[in-house]
């Protein structure tokens, strides 16, 4: 027996917290084990990278942000990730490669390959089964984000322009992998995107 | 104009700091400038990165190190090293790629070339004009490290094999670029190393 890996991804505000407790407590009514995650910051070890890549207040290089990414997920995956898919639990995680790629690869133009490559070093070369990218315009992101008090952290405060490419990175990933990915419309209602999550996690569990 | 990229390598105990200290006062007392720096932990943001490494209570999988130190570099590259190597500056540093080669690449068993790349990958392929490496047996250096009261970090508290390991790599690694190294035997006399450093570096300045 072995588990199901499902990540979900997408920019801030795209409702990835919300879509990844509902998939849970559908789940667990199922009967199923599972383990909900999230990168960075799934560890105690990936707290400390955390605060470091979105809570500094100076400068952090780009391609030290990269490699911080990398480390937190490196020690996630083995600590965490593989040892629940090892027991047959479902890992639903909230951001995961794919971030890497849209933020640093293309959000901080590090290249799409590079910063895949080190994901795949990092993490010996785990792949989610299933992928749901909760695809959300940033104008209306940015209105969510804008209505709780929460302040932006280092991620969320670049510009706009910054938020497009990484959109637009996450979008072109999905065209690349499509038996991996599930791309929502996150602009629908809760429950609707829920379903089709549902839909989708059905299938590959029977 | 452009600077001097040296750096002192070797196990723990085997006299790195004093080396570079006593470089930088003799080449300040030949006006030249001077940034003495280390890694990890040169930056702020590398102190963080520090503090995971070397001082984390619990587990940091392999990779995750490793990755660690390759971020604290390439920071360190990018925000001190690169920019006082523009201004013509001398930078003296205690550690730099070799160190992750040797520790992670051979210490951990993840594989020289990959570790390798990892820091050229960080430092967008900056190399040293000179590698200092202090040459010493770790059972020597062990009874070094033991005169002083500061406890054992992660690394040093590594047993004996693991150091063996590491001594091995960096021979190996000077072998492989007799160029950039100059390999002393760390048992002499500290005023005897230190001559056969400033006999290097004056070639090189020269």
């Amino acid at each position: 027996m072995t588990g199901l890996f499902v990540t979900v991804e997408g920019g801030d505000g795209a409702g990835k917290s919300t879509q990844s407790r509902l998939l849970e407590e559908w789940l667990v009514a199922q009967g199923r084990r599972v383990v909900r995650t999230r990168e960075p910051g799934g560890t105690e070890v990936g707290m400390l990278v955390r605060d470091i890549v979105l809570h500094h207040r100076g400068e952090v290089a780009p391609r030290a942000e990269a490699l911080l990414y990398a480390a937190d997920r490196a020690h996630h995956v083995e600590t965490v990730v593989r040892p629940a898919l090892d027991r047959g639990d479902v890992v639903i995680q909230d951001r995961y490669l794919d971030s890497s790629v849209a933020y640093q690869g293309a959000g901080r133009v590090l290249g799409r390959q590079e910063v895949r490559d080190l994901s795949l070093w990092a993490t010996e070369g785990l792949l989610p089964d299933l992928t749901v990218l909760l695809d959300l315009d940033p104008a209306a992101a940015r209105v969510r984000l804008d209505a709780d008090d929460k302040p932006f952290d280092r991620l969320e405060s670049e510009k706009a322009a910054f938020h497009t490419r990484v959109r637009s990175e996450f979008l072109a990933l999905a065209e690349a992998e499509p038996g991996r990915f599930l791309v929502v419309d996150a602009a629908q209602p809760v429950d609707d995107i829920a379903a089709q999550v549902r839909g989708r996690v059905t299938a590959l569990l029977s």
